[in-house]
């Protein structure tokens, strides 16, 4: 297992300072008010393509050699890694060859179409989507990026939080959510360099509670199919991702759908930011156990904004 | 008439630079792309109370001698204006005495309460209005701070021309939208003095266009009761802004109703921030006017973000 590390992590922030945004910090008195801590927002929904995943996207295509760059990237994912790996690509001018489940919403089959990717569709099926992606890479040569069981992914995420030291001047804690585990072991590899004494806190939906549960019993649980309105968050931990839960999270801690819900819609009102329901699991955990965070200057990341601006979850259809 | 000065307005911002933010610039490569123009976002949406309207009345709160402050301020007001006066005067520890219609969004007076804000309804006319508001005033004698007509409030709005300037390090042209023209006012106040070549350009919706046709005809028209999604432009020029909007304004461009929603969803799709429907007007006329903006360095101010969530203007109900 090639586990990155702080060097890693340093290397990357070099590689893709030119290609993504130092993302602002933002606070509201009335969060606040309403929590009894110091919150600072690290605004990662503000990255061009809406999402923290250029991050580890833009230092793996821009960490390529030339050779393999003209071969492009490819990967498979429905989400943000897609579109912010066909971004990157775009940035650097190579292939980027994304296989799609045919039943993808049309928006995200069209960002990464926008940016330049291009999609081979699957049935909605592990199977196919593995044949598929076999028969794409073979073809294409596409170096495969995984979403996060791939240690320049994990590397280039932790560049949030270098940032977000750097910018805050200290943290107490920092909640991330957690799906696959991504930003939350990229957190942890940079704070537990930077600033040790940081606890980093993943927060996750009651629903697809996997992570919390393969915590609690020392080893990986994967849900089959687990159902949240934070759809970024469904899929599992690998073994890469597992390495830095398991030896750096101080807790995880969940929230119901109605909670996450409630925190969606109060960020959107109050920060005036759009943010999807995926990110608002840490504020919806802080507001929850008040007595964790009161007293103390807590880092919230904002992980993206790529919501469905027709169906919002708090507006009955 | 008293017309504020730039001296004026420099002596607002020391005075409200400990209570308000200095809003950040916000830049999306997607709307540079879209309208061949350097756009730059003056984000006064992220105000604590969610638009730059805290300006003004941060100004005239501040200002006043203790003896008056005592007594408090008193407006009339059912929008940004009555919730940043009040959350203004919280933060000095005075009276606000809002005079409201008692049909007003029961959201809006939850806002001015929530800022201590002390609310006397009265029916939804404008006799009714006066009555109600000189009885206020004679009771409480609150200074009454007008929303826009009064030089103290147009210097306050004129200080964010003045961080936008330092913050872009300059503009061709600054877009603001116009209603009664407090913040068209202000933005020509400073930016006549401090960057005289950069042009001032408002922003109306078509069907509240009253602004535009008093600037062709020379002198105030006012409409009776416009309606427009825009609802924060329905309100007339007044002498003071008028003064400012016929001897500083460039010009007044107009978009429809759908131009209007439209470029105001794109902004929440693509640059994650929540701006009402009254900041979406300049962004809608860039859009309109293509070869108006396309090659220059154009500042929008985003005036603030107040939307009742519920209820998008996108979303049929």
């Amino acid at each position: 297992m090639d586990i990155p590390t702080y060097d890693d992590m340093l290397a990357a922030h070099d590689r893709i300072a030119p290609h993504i945004r130092r993302t602002p910090i933002r606070v509201s008195h009335y969060l606040n008010e309403l929590t009894g801590a110091d919150l600072f927002f690290k605004c990662e929904n503000f990255q061009e393509p809406g999402a923290f995943k250029v991050r580890g996207a833009s230092n793996a295509v821009f960490g390529l050699d030339d050779a393999q760059a003209e071969k492009g990237v490819a990967t498979h994912s429905s989400g943000n890694h897609a579109s912010c790996l066909s971004y990157a690509a775009m940035l650097r001018g190579i292939p980027c060859n994304v296989v799609m489940p045919r039943t993808a919403p049309q928006a995200k089959k069209d960002t990464v179409r926008r940016y330049g990717g291009k999609i081979t569709e699957c049935e909605p099926s592990t199977s196919s989507r593995e044949e598929t992606f076999s028969k794409v890479q073979a073809e294409t040569g596409g170096d495969f990026v995984h979403p996060y069981n791939d240690p320049r992914v994990i590397a280039g995420q932790g560049t949030c939080s270098k940032e977000f030291i750097e910018q805050t001047e200290g943290l107490d804690m920092v909640v991330a959510p957690i799906g696959g585990g991504g930003m939350i072991s990229g957190t942890c590899l940079t704070l537990s360099s930077l600033a040790p004494e940081t606890k980093v806190i993943a927060a996750e939906p009651e629903q697809a509670d996997d992570a919390y549960r393969s915590f609690k019993a020392g080893h990986i649980i994967a849900d089959d199919a687990p159902e949240t309105v934070a759809d970024g968050l469904k899929v599992p931990l690998k073994e890469l991702t597992w390495h830095f839960v398991s030896n750096h999270v101080t807790d995880i801690l969940t929230a119901s759908e109605d909670e996450i819900v409630d925190a969606m819609k109060l960020t959107w009102k109050r920060m005036k930011i759009v943010i999807e329901a995926s990110c608002a699991v840490p504020l919806a955990t802080i507001i929850k156990n008040r007595d964790r965070f009161a007293g103390k200057r807590v880092g919230v990341i904002i992980t993206g904004g790529n919501v469905d601006l027709d169906t919002l979850p708090w507006i009955k259809g």
